[in-house]
């Protein structure tokens, strides 16, 4: 990787109950990318991080909240997982309307795990191929996703990841798309 | 409260990341009616339990394996929530089947919080009345629930209630209506 996300403003939307390693490596990926990050949740403060959803990890500083922070802020949106995590962005309307927003603009989304349940609340998967933590699927098909189960897949612009196992592979394509930016809006 | 659940056998279906406070009361209530529990969980040991889902709180020795019961050994059902819980139980046939079997045999099934998530992954919620955390009602509805906001609600046997705060009348009513016994069987 070059420094193919120079410029690039990356949001990291996250709640207490995120999953560490799917916080961590793949803010890492981007910011290796020369990609710059904020982390944003629905509080100020900081976000308790899990190691598999019930093993409560390290502690994160919030940038921004979710209230406060506009789509143009940002060229490209990161959802980690977390059981927890999604189950309480999807309670927040604010959180909700950022992430529909931001899917509906064509800027790159990248969700791992649990995430995809922020696009289910936010009605943005019909019609989507996507892939998730086992868990989520039926979630996702009932929402109108034609979910696969594969490490990575890609439908314009929105990346999606089953778990933990696929960083390698999520992260690679979120840079990938990332850099590629805005995708033509569906419809 | 008598002995109205007297020689009633209760399954209680769980897995790691059950909210303490949604398995240790309702068993308290219905073995105060007079009912036997077994807690029936996806592998034998022990049940993580968690304290607003990202806190360890106790742990409860497992009486059997969901993969060795039939519905046969039990007159009713409970399901706590936890969001972690139904995630992981959701991702097991033998619980999920358990769950479709006890649902679609009558016979009286509670569910609090985000335990309705195992009757999503069982496809029973179609045509039913329920309600649940806030966070799991989108997904309800998108499974064909119709999805209301009370304390408790009662559908032909299937008791569901909110979350902890609704416990007092989600206790009162499962005893209710495991004292009734099976239910006409709907369809």
């Amino acid at each position: 990787m070059a420094n193919e996300l120079r410029g690039r403003r990356v949001a990291i939307l996250a709640a207490d109950g995120v999953e560490q390693v799917e916080l961590v490596q793949p803010r890492q990926a981007v910011e290796d990318a020369g990609a710059q990050t904020e982390l944003v949740s629905i509080r100020s403060g900081e976000v308790q991080a899990m190691n598999q959803d019930i093993h409560p990890a390290d502690r994160f500083p919030v940038d921004r909240e979710v209230s406060q922070v506009n789509i143009d802020d940002y060229d490209a949106l990161l959802l980690p997982g977390g059981a927890v995590n999604p189950d309480n962005l999807r309670q927040n309307a604010a959180a909700v309307a950022f992430v529909r927003d931001f899917v509906n603009s064509g800027k790159p989304v990248g969700a791992i795990c649990h995430a995809p349940w922020s696009l289910v609340e936010a009605d943005v998967v019909r019609g989507r191929t996507v892939t998730s933590f086992p868990s989520v699927r039926t979630d996702l098909r009932n929402a109108g996703g034609n979910v696969v189960d594969q490490e990575v897949v890609t439908d314009r612009g929105l990346v999606t990841s089953r778990g933990p196992q696929d960083l390698p592979a999520f992260n690679a394509k979120i840079v990938e798309e990332f850099a590629e930016g805005r995708h033509a809006v569906p419809g």
